[in-house]
């Protein structure tokens, strides 16, 4: 098992085998990571939120839920899971997200720019990232809808562990933006495991 | 001022020009109406429920508020709501919904099914089709997480009014899913109206 580390700030991708596993970590604890994957066989199928949300019906999705591509297809099952709170809603940080949240026009590290940099190779453009997997963020809806980013309630050490369903392409990042991670930038661990003999992928 | 019917299970698409609005009005009351959107120059531009949930900092938009492109550009305002509560967190139904939500193998009639055969004509595949606008839909989150599907608050003759901030390709539906409406099935009606001299598009 190697444990790769994204320093703060930062993104990559990279291919992930059905039955293999992805364990992130936050190393120092109250960081996120943006979270999407891809099937390996045909781009056009991406992680959807809404699919996800909708089969397990709930916004919170944690250990025993399994992520939905566009077609309805398994691409992750949830493993083990620490923390249990992560936002599917929100879109990954971006250069606009800035500007347009807080009317800040300099130039700005972001989630979605390490994302797309590094998805690129693999064939995947800018536009075709949809809503990521926050991994560790901790957004709360008020009744009246309203939304609340706290700190996430990710310690020193957590970690979430998911099973690919499918062959895979994935982007992740150590988040870039100051509001998600309680005000500042954090590393982020991540440990690709072999196949798994005793639990072959549900599908 | 035309005003179009779709006939309960069905849906369709057209093309919006910038500053043109569209009204959208449950006829008898307790209809879901699904809409999403592409820019009409470049069709990778899709209506991003992330983005504009994400910058109206709330899951339940209404009006005054914008809706974004993935490209966090302006497709369109929120100017009238007789409503209030719509969803922006579940995808479109479609054959596996009824399949993985109800265990229903037959052949049902989709909401996705009922745009991706309708967009089809302006070159836009089923998988391009995001997270959808669904009007009416009532949509409740829990404390926990929990999702709740209630009766659509419509009456019969409420509406919403969206104005276009770019031009589009459209993509609306007359619900086929028995759970969002309240165990019936019931047409949608929609307008399309002139541009306002009078109150520009703001971008």
């Amino acid at each position: 098992m190697i444990r790769s580390r994204l320093e703060p700030q930062t993104g990559t991708a990279f291919e992930l085998k059905a039955g293999e596993t992805l364990r992130v970590i936050d190393v120092e604890g109250e960081q996120v990571a943006d979270l999407t994957a891809f099937a390996r066989a045909d781009t056009t199928e991406w992680l959807s939120s809404g699919r996800s949300i909708d089969y397990a019906n709930t916004i919170y999705l944690t250990k025993g839920h399994t992520l939905y591509s566009n077609r309805s297809r398994p691409m992750f099952t949830i493993v083990e899971d620490d923390v249990g709170r992560h936002d599917f809603l929100l879109t990954p940080c971006s250069r606009e997200t800035f500007e347009i949240i807080y009317k800040n026009t300099d130039y700005h590290p972001s989630c979605f720019e390490n994302l797309w940099r590094n998805l690129g190779e693999f064939g995947i453009a800018p536009d075709m990232i949809p809503t990521t997997l926050n991994i560790f963020m901790n957004v709360q809806v008020g009744k009246d809808g309203t939304l609340k980013i706290l700190p996430p309630l990710s310690r020193a050490g957590d970690a979430i562990l998911l099973r690919a369903e499918m062959d895979l392409v994935v982007g992740l990042t150590a988040c870039s933006a100051e509001m998600s991670n309680n005000g500042s930038f954090k590393p982020i661990a991540y440990e690709i495991g072999e196949i798994d003999q005793l639990t072959p992928p549900s599908s």
